[in-house]
């Protein structure tokens, strides 16, 4: 069924499709009708293979029906649906018309629809987080990383409150990112890694299977062996809604980090500040008459899908409640959960885009820095002061402050000019900040480096688990 | 751009598309991409054609202007921004293919991109309103009314907390839900009508209209006067947020009354309740295995809709914020609004659907309703007393109920055998409770009528209305 | 029973309670669990003495209660609540007490708890909307118009994306606040006035009063009125949900604005922007070892609570389902409702409070004004040339804007030295924006004293609306 | 500042309090503002006894903070905080004045405020999870397993959309809710367990303290070590938001069990159903008019908290944002987190006090089980016959249950007397069925006595930590 796709209603299938489509369609085939059909198909192909080494069905019934999952197609099944009006019905109707009489009457058996969905909605999004999620966050983090590095020992001033605080350096900040991006993206690996299935038909107390064989749960353990999952460790007729909420809310945490990346890049990138943005093209401007202009729109847009699609966790957690053995008030709200991924994974690559291109500014940082003439050394003058144990340290510099502002002097002069501050003004920590204010960062480079290698063992580990994973498929 | 819809990763283009074909579309020709771009096609028209009758531009320009709109194609504008990278300007360059060069130079004039988009999305939401969404709300509410009429008089057990209370009619139980949707009905009319354009430029201060009118504000009215808009009270880049918020509240505040009444509904169809529920067709079945399944699965789809969508409305309140004369953050996300009025829609079409073939099952109500025996008659046997004045009243009844459960007597039995009773148990009303119980329906029946009547005449007054702007469009 | 207010857990009990004593106090007198148990006593009273009027209970009947209402503690009712476990018996018992044995059976007679509760929650937010939040309201929408009317003429560079585009004034934007919130406050004053009472007994449908009178929805009207409502247009257990709602939505949105311009400020405040801020007192500094930090912590403050109320709308929207004649899952919730007024109130007292000293800073406004040296004069160049009908006009000004950077003058210097735009350039317009770029402020003082006087208006009505009001309680 | 509870506006500190005293106070010791000073004084005492070790301080000052922390009181701090506006600055004002002049200058050295607040918030979270919150889970799990393991073999008829599907044991639903309750409950004792404190200064890069030792991150690690404590990985002047985040999850992910817990319940307790309840005392009445009612309100309530508190989680991923190396807009909203995690553990307790006296209408749940005269049968039946090989077995079945309903006969007396059946009919397996329905409740009580076992364990690990944790207090 084609259709124009500026005719859907969802920006995600239509403005933003176009504008990444090699990524929408990657993503597409996990996470859309037709990829969640031939997933079904996989799981009723793994059931009757089973029944056949249990030697409920004839030998050979596993092959027939690998051979029906290849020649079936998403069309007939809708078709078939028409009929049914019952999707799980139909994709078993066209499955049985690809398999001998013998096998047919064995196609599902024991299994209900449920059964099939929960455990191919797991194994696809499994797929699609170990296949493109996780080595988009894992380019996402290494572009941080790589900033990190090469910026560690770059001073930036440090802002708490939009105010200028003290110093730190501009690779502190993004290893900062790095380090809060990392560890959500190992929450979602793991998420990813423990989404379950289930065949424990209708009321998850293997009712049907139970008359099919002795150990209905080790039955049930090993079909979804063959797929490479586990079964939840309880179900009704549904698996325990907890194993996909926590990968949403991995997800959604994720994505905060990103919100905030966006936030900061695009408050540094604003007329006043000038300290890094979005690079523009040689002969690019940002506005065809305002050509001062240079709007952080990525930035922008990457917070404005995150506002989009924070608030849908409330519906998450509405979802884990569906009462006694099921009903069925989770589904049509359940059908949404791939947008969630779909958005964050587009708005990743759109800030890896930007990352990979990004502007720094060295001549504004340093402006910037300079801007308050090293106020800011009123902070390591009071330790210093104080560290000597003098009690009156803390009034004695929030005077000096004052009198910096009211003589419009900087803190520096008047600090060397005073006979109390002697002992401060003439050691070695105070000169080298006299000389170089901006060198009070503290342990910022050190950290950055600690943190960038902590992190570039971590992905490693990681990196090795997806291509184990991509292996096997 | 063609795609198979089941590539689609939104349900609502996909799975739920194919589900309402008809009615999908129709949403479409206000709601997608393509309709966002004739409507704002149509808006630059209207600019340059007062700009012709205030003689900025050069006479017959407007008309120029009305045959470019209908020549050029989304296709063609969708190209066009390949090159630009910038939706308004792509549409503004292929107008200007079409018109003489006279004309183009003015096309746009003015404005700035958002006159254009806000202006255009206001139009939109309003015509899908008065076209699409309030005819089938009022359809909707007539299907209400109608059960409400038929059924006034039909005793029905009252619940609270899951419990037996006293009797209701199932009409009045409709009829308060006319009442609650039928006024968020008219809230959405207002919300829809009272949306608003604006032509005051990038900052909202009319800082280029200024320069080519004397009256800028006038030119603004006049303009968004063409397309049947009024401008916002203010602006600034973007219209004030809190009209369309208002509108999206009314939305999902009628949605909530769908909520409502799709869970009473799947209540009243539990398998040990069964008073209404879904029709079944002759011969089909719930379940292959489970014939004595009557799945509500349509009223559990609206809830699970109705789910998904309210956690929207806090990004849309999070959209009143726009820094300073704006931001960017609020424009991904508000092109998901739209979803919202469609997943609404599609839910009221799909209850009305119900309504018209809603199964009341009669008997189940009646065996209900004797369930207890007529214990609910402690209510005005406790009244009555009381109303003589007899100050121990509440005691006494709760004493005959107790015993009433003891001695496993009906509580008539026991109030009919006491002497301290006679007064009451002698009155007239109380023998008409005794002879009909379920009769203990309160105003059910006259208030049933009074609404629906009420409705009748509110829902008239709003059907001239809609027909009005058809017949204007 | 009393507590040190710091061992409670709610910060609106504690922390910020002792920030804002007397109007935490003033709202406590009507949001708080004693103000409910008075409110409630005076639904009591009202009934009594309709009945009285009707014949049902003796003459006399409605003095006695008004008395027993100005006797009864709430101490005493809590006393007996732990009797009785059931809140309104508990007040129905406390008040018998009080009146003498012919008027004990009549006191709560024909009303369900929730008659009384659900109309004491729509009195008591009634009253606490007309003498507190909205003079609140009021006072902080002056405090804006009169910033506005101040600053109508002084001219600010607009801001679009964080990046400067073209000049407003700091009245004009203050206006824009002044609408925004004006319109929230009508909002809120409109649902304050529409809430609702009901007096139709324990599923709605009149049973009990029935009983009682031959017109019970004419008694429940008349019930109402003594204490200045209007029953609710349908009833089950509960008023509908949907007029409660409207007005949280009013306060949510009303609160957005206060984040907006909480957010705008706090940006403005910015070490790089400072255009304006809070007000620092002789001597006090904002931290004791950076003297140059200024913190918008107040601003900050009301950002931070408007994100930790507005989802609780959600919250609210759920409430709307109460399965059918009513169960209790809005009970414990509803209780939370008063929390967000008190929220939303305080925080529109502490920006009232820094409107009514902030300080705005003219050299700052004026130095980011000239920061792009009239680059924002490329829109009226543009406006300018191509309403002469020149074709290129767009392509041309691009050029010498880029033209601008490139050799590093200023855009008027290089407009001036071009023989094509001479016509322009030697306009009476070009060369009062030439003179002055930053008088490039369109329509905004005009448009700031249209819309200051728009207000003044609106709001003097409604001061009278509050006075009227005040005048009858 | 004593105060009267109900002129709290908050429930959890006026009415809620009020019902719950013992746990209220109890959680206040941790959760109110008292407990967060107290807390924050403990990390003050931490700094200056680890500069001691460090000989930054005269020895003996460690000392010294200690009875400083032990003679200083929240009252004092209060007082002080009035004159400085500034509560750490506050505290550290007053906890000079206990100790001596020479260590004075050194009390909070080095620190900025959000060290200690940020430290002292993880520590009395954690203090509290460890002491109040997983003790009374691991009660709550355990009364969970206990009506599982009893009973297991309790045959229930397994709802799926509200309507009768296949049996299961009420033991076995149990155990369904003790899985997922005890699988949340390792999520929170692992979050609980992993939060961080910092002392890492204003920006979070050690500026301050590198200029008073050379290793500042070891300094870090050595302060918070001696309150049992590991410093964020990463932090700005703030932690790293998603640690609290992660806690914040599991717990409203855990209150989503019990509100699904409640719901169940509730409906079970529908008049028409009457499987379990709420344990009505002798004598006591649900409503003094209505004595056939039994209100589920304790179930009510919970439902109802959840609602309120879950959307909360909003503000949690909103607060994962503070621009640059911090702002203050998650200053006040992170001061409503206690209140989330009172609220779930009084609605904990209040679950637990009703299962202690669950009552269990098995002459109901038998009933309903009987209700379709086993028409649940069809499955086994179709599993059987299809086992067999039979192609049409699953049309046979659907037609037999259709010849059930329209002859009102069982499905069973049906089955019986067909010929194509007899292999089937006569099989062991269907005779057990034919003599008892009611035991087609598949591996329900096995899986339940694994699934509590597998619980026994690992509560037993849990509960040792715990122990371990009290200990080391």
């Amino acid at each position: 069924m084609e259709r124009d796709i500026f005719e859907n209603i969802s920006p995600l299938d239509g403005r933003y499709y176009r504008g990444s489509v090699g990524l929408s369609n990657q993503l597409a085939g996990y996470l859309s009708e037709n990829a969640l059909i031939r997933y079904e198909a996989r799981v009723e192909v793994a059931l009757v293979s089973v029944m056949e080494r249990h030697g409920i069905v004839a030998s050979g019934a596993g092959r027939e029906m690998l051979d029906a999952y290849k020649r079936i197609t998403p069309e007939e099944v809708y078709k078939e649906e028409e009929k049914t009006h019952h999707n799980i019905r139909a994709l078993v109707n066209v499955l049985q018309r690809y398999v001998s009489p013998d096998v047919a009457p064995f196609v599902h058996l024991g299994a209900t629809s449920e059964d099939i969905t929960a455990t191919a909605q797991s194994l696809r999004l499994r797929d699609v987080f170990f296949t493109v999620v996780i080595p988009k966050c894992l380019d996402f983090t290494d572009s941080l990383l790589e900033i990190a590095e090469k910026e560690a020992a770059t001073p930036q001033i440090g802002r708490t409150h939009g105010q200028h605080a003290v110093p730190i350096t501009v690779g502190y900040f993004f290893s900062g990112y790095a380090d809060r991006f990392g560890g959500r993206l190992l929450k979602m690996a793991d998420a990813a890694e423990d989404l379950r299935g289930k065949l424990s038909g209708a009321v998850g107390a293997y009712n049907a299977t139970s008359l099919l064989c002795p150990d209905p749960r080790g039955f049930e353990e090993e079909v979804l062996s063959e797929l490479g999952l586990k079964p939840a460790d309880f179900s009704s007729q549904i698996v325990e809604p907890e194993y996909l909420l926590d990968l949403v809310h991995a997800v959604l945490s994720a994505f905060g980090v990103l919100a905030q990346i966006s936030d900061d890049i695009r408050n540094l990138q604003r007329t006043e500040i000038g300290e890094m943005g979005e690079r523009f093209e040689k002969g690019q401007v940002g506005s065809s008459t305002m050509p001062h202009k240079r709007n952080p729109w990525n930035f922008e847009h990457v917070k404005s899908m995150w506002k989009e699609f924070v608030p849908r966790m409330i519906t998450r957690y509405h979802d884990q409640i569906s009462e006694h053995q099921r009903d069925l008030t989770n589904s049509a709200s359940g059908r949404f959960v791939p947008e969630i991924i779909a958005a964050f994974v587009l708005s990743c690559d759109r800030l890896l885009r930007q990352f990979e291109k990004l502007v720094i500014d060295y001549e504004g940082i340093e402006t910037n820095l300079r801007k308050t003439e090293g106020m800011f050394l009123a902070e390591p003058l009071y330790i210093l002061l104080a560290s000597k144990g003098v009690a009156s340290a803390h009034e004695e510099v929030k005077q000096i402050t004052l009198r910096a502002q009211a003589e419009n002097k900087s803190i520096l002069e008047i600090a060397r000019s005073l006979e109390s501050l002697k002992d401060v003004s003439d050691s070695e920590i105070w000169k080298a900040l006299e000389k170089d204010p901006a060198s009070y960062t503290g342990a910022s480079e050190a950290r950055t480096h600690e943190i960038c290698a902590k992190w570039q063992e971590r992905l490693s580990v990681l990196r090795k688990k997806v291509a184990a994973y991509k292996a096997e498929l």
